[in-house]
């Protein structure tokens, strides 16, 4: 049997030190991962990608908060987690493993699963008589599996409840009117987050890639579907193609995404939200610049039945991988109103944003005149307690008084009586320039674990029995590598204090032991983009080879250079075109 | 009563957006705040900065790794944090308001209460007859309280326990031994890590100074104690002075900490580890870089009643605050070989390291020497098969049986016969070039959000009623203003672009509205260290104006030099030396 590029990538990403399971000591626990020291710096990587890609770029409408993992359980009632946020589970009535009810039925009926009611995955197990993959046994019937990690903030009762967040979102959602007022009200406005997750997942089984506990990386995108002023849509993504499978083409069983323009895409309502179409295609950007050709992803639109409860239009970003033929690397959720909604009515708060109307509501509002002239003649030296009780009163309550008191005269709250005829109700109409509404949400979401898979995946390549990662430059864990052609002086004592200088800007390393040949083989299976390497003409020249691990070619660059250059070549500019002596092998 | 510094500093942070409580609209959560635009941007500026000083210029010999936070409580048993991390709970009887007991007597009683027993606890209580400050009801005993968060990873069984970890060093040290091994088992070796941790404190009152939920920073550094190898230590620390107050010191009443070399506080034997002692001085230099002056932070050592069960020495590092007085923003602890030989005894793995010996150790062993002539000669074509049934049993086995086989004949496992005589049992020395050992720990721990808070209290002053932030420029939240004179064309259009491209390199604002006196003070009150202003000599001249905050110095440079100005400002070069027309006010 042939060993999956799967199996190749995780082996090496293990023997390297990229990844591992979490508590090995302690015979692991699924569904959790360590980053070895390669793997955090790949990650740290990716991870700036996506803050350079979606809110460095943005910087002038979107942010970033933080916000705490533990959560009162209010948060994830109101947001709907604590009702929908659930898998359903099937247990064996013999060994009591327990099993993903849809991903089990999925593995044994290579069908699709997701979206099943219960009832639906029974008859189906019944039907096809799944048991037990282990040990054969029966199944028992299917019950709902809260995803959610309990804890208790404080000492352990019930209004202590507690959950760890599944998503980074309702931090974004809960905060928004605050962030929206740092902004001065302007809209569109992106509330972008960055942090650990964790997700209850019923028996992980797929090694890195479904975790109970990740990185997420998301934005929150309010906008006022009025207004959603997306000229940036235009301006950046009219050129940019992307793949679509759409929920309707999957209904009819076609599985071949069609190419169309992202503009396009919106324009012809495959898309409904011109800002979930945006995000799509800086997604496309961001996903090509991790390392994945153009054509190994596209977007497959979830069905109505596969989506999340607050989703009006969810896109899955899949990217096509050997194991599973896909992946999912980000969703493209469209939560329209709901969130904001949910959080207004369970905590009160108000949410809303404001908008300029372009013409003026009218508003028939009661006002309540006092006649000041009265009051005075009346109660005289009296009369300053008089307008006091009257004015802490408010308008609308006063009006409410005068109209709900029969009689002609009235009491007032500090035990003050007046003649009703010192206040006179008129009606008046007033200009509205303003009206509240709850902003339309879009979000993009992405895993940085997936991500690293996905990045590892694509860098592995085999030459010659030779293993290389050809990672993009701006991703790669270690960006430098120094090396004498032999380790012996004075070589190395060149190539050290090469080193000691590059170290201070680069993740490097210094390679000694073994041919220079062995060395490069070293450098390229750690997907270092250059080789720094001294040779006995450095030496004469005070020069050195840098190396490029993709063409192997090489230039000579005097010592004092070599920053400046490294530099340029790690931004991605063409060094073998500057003039330095380009060796021929 | 005037207002504190802290409540100006909180005032402002909450005001501009950097931190506010966590769940706001329902209610707030003690314990937990988020971080808004700016003080993400802040934060994420002084982890950076941690990493640069404690692993990027360590990066030979130190990594970084990333571990979950949910840990299956197997590895808190181990560490002893499920029997020592509590603290002493007293809960009011009648508001059933529930309080941490030392903390209570501090506040009331204004004595030092760290360390203290829950007897001494309540004896103090008792005898000064402490009681709810809120209501004034009496107070119950105090009870343990075990400030883990817990959860269960699947479903809610004892043996699916987990816990929210409290620290992340027990991440490093349970994959001690992996990293040990990619590292070509090399000490010393220091594992860091940056993430979330979580403490379960009972009711936190001191804003987002306790925190329930926090990022750590801190290094596991494993060194062999007969060779520690610190050279570093006296290469780059011989000149830096700390200052110290000795657990000696405090037990005499005497508060006036000594300043000393960190070479000499070592070799004076203040400090136990030399490398706890190299890793508290690049301590006080990372303070220091965040804005700390060098005379506003010591090291205070913990009396062995305040350490924390794992530590044999520790020192809190302090910073001189203005409502505290004092406050922790790092541990150094000398964890010695507590949690390796713990995690060992609980998980029975090696987690040992591998030492060359000066000179051999001589060892006895016991070897069979096999008479392979004497085999063929009585088993003939059979003698194959006796040679392998002998070499699966291995060298030990063989001897132990025949050591405890009567008689003169053997029956090996594949039922085959031999006699006695076949085998020699000769006794040899060895000699054993290595033994295995565990390692010493010395442990820097940082939490980020009391370092923002630090920075953000060093940075803050005023100045006429003005505020400015004098963030140091490494870590200033934005890195430049750009505005035009007055908000007229054909200024706002260079402004503009002036903007557009600076915001591809940096964090940058556009500043409108207002005079030019405003913009500068709104510039300065965020912390922004550059101005860049475009006048009306900027047109003529296609320059524009560089404001440095600090100084309010103002030079005119070309447009087409801005970034490289700016970048060598913000690496702390002295622009005005460079030649630039220099304004004068």
């Amino acid at each position: 049997m042939s060993v999956s590029k799967y199996e190749k990538v995780i082996d090496y990403a293990i023997r390297r030190g990229f990844i591992w399971q979490s508590y090995e000591i302690y015979g692991g626990q699924s569904g959790f991962y360590d980053l070895g020291p390669l793997g955090v710096l790949l990650k740290n990587n990716i991870v700036d990608l996506w803050r350079e890609y979606f809110v460095k770029q943005h910087q002038d409408f979107v942010v970033e908060i933080e916000t705490p993992i533990i959560t009162p359980a209010i948060v994830f009632r109101a947001s709907g987690h604590e009702e929908n946020f659930t898998d359903y589970a099937v247990e064996c009535l013999s060994c009591h493993r327990v099993y993903r009810a849809d991903h089990l039925v999925e593995e044994i009926l290579k069908i699709s699963a997701e979206g099943l009611t219960g009832e639906q995955l029974d008859e189906i197990i019944e039907k096809n008589n799944i048991r037990c993959p282990v040990c054969k046994g029966s199944l028992s019937k299917t019950r709902k599996f809260l995803l959610l990690f309990q804890t208790y903030i404080g000492p352990y009762t019930p209004e202590n409840l507690a959950y760890l967040r599944p998503e980074a979102a309702q931090g974004m959602f809960i905060n928004f009117k605050r962030v929206y007022e740092l902004m001065r009200r302007r809209l569109p406005l992106g509330i972008a987050q960055i942090g650990r997750v964790a997700r209850n997942e019923i028996s992980p089984r797929q090694g890195p890639i479904r975790l109970r506990e990740f990185t997420i990386m998301e934005i929150e995108f309010f906008y006022d579907d009025k207004d959603p002023r997306c000229d940036i849509l235009y301006e950046r993504c009219s050129d940019r193609k992307i793949r679509i499978l759409t929920a309707q083409q999957r209904e009819r069983g076609d599985d071949k995404p069609i190419e169309i323009s992202v503009v396009e895409a919106y324009k012809e309502g495959f898309i409904k939200s011109p800002w979930l179409a945006y995000w799509m295609c800086i997604a496309h950007n961001f996903i090509s610049a991790i390392g994945v050709p153009e054509d190994k992803t596209y977007f497959e639109e979830k069905l109505p039945t596969e989506r999340a409860h607050y989703s009006q239009q969810t896109f899955d970003q899949m990217v096509i991988v050997d194991k599973w033929g896909k992946l999912e690397v980000s969703g493209h959720a469209y939560r329209h109103t709901y969130d904001i909604d949910r959080h207004i009515r369970f905590s009160n708060a108000d949410l809303y944003a404001i908008r300029q109307l372009p013409s003026p509501r009218i508003e028939r509002k009661r006002r309540v005149k006092i006649d000041k002239t009265l009051i005075i003649k009346i109660f005289g030296s009296r009369a300053g307690e008089v307008f006091k009780a009257l004015y802490s009163l408010g308008e609308d309550r006063l009006a409410e008084i005068v109209e709900k008191t029969p009689g002609d005269r009235i009491m007032l709250n500090d035990g003050i009586e007046i003649p009703k005829n010192i206040l006179k109700i008129e009606e008046v109409e007033e200009q509205i320039w303003t009206e509240r509404f709850i902003p339309h949400v879009a979000e993009p979401s992405f895993g940085a674990e997936r991500l690293l898979y996905i990045a590892l995946e694509y860098a592995y390549t085999e030459d010659e029995g030779r293993i290389i990662l050809k990672f993009p430059k701006r991703i790669a864990p270690i960006k430098i590598a120094i090396t004498p052609l032999v380790d012996r002086e004075p070589l190395t004592n060149v190539a050290v204090n090469i080193y000691k200088t590059l170290k201070q800007y680069y993740y490097s390393i210094y390679i000694e032991g073994g041919s220079i040949g062995k060395k490069y083989a070293y450098a390229d299976e750690l997907g270092i983009p250059y080789v720094v390497t001294v040779d006995y003409e450095s030496i004469e020249r005070a020069d050195a080879t840098i190396r490029d691990r993709d063409t192997r070619k090489q230039i000579r660059v005097p010592i004092n250079e070599l920053t400046r250059v490294l530099d340029m070549a790690l931004k991605g500019e063409d060094i073998f075109s500057l003039g330095y002596p380009i060796i021929n092998n």
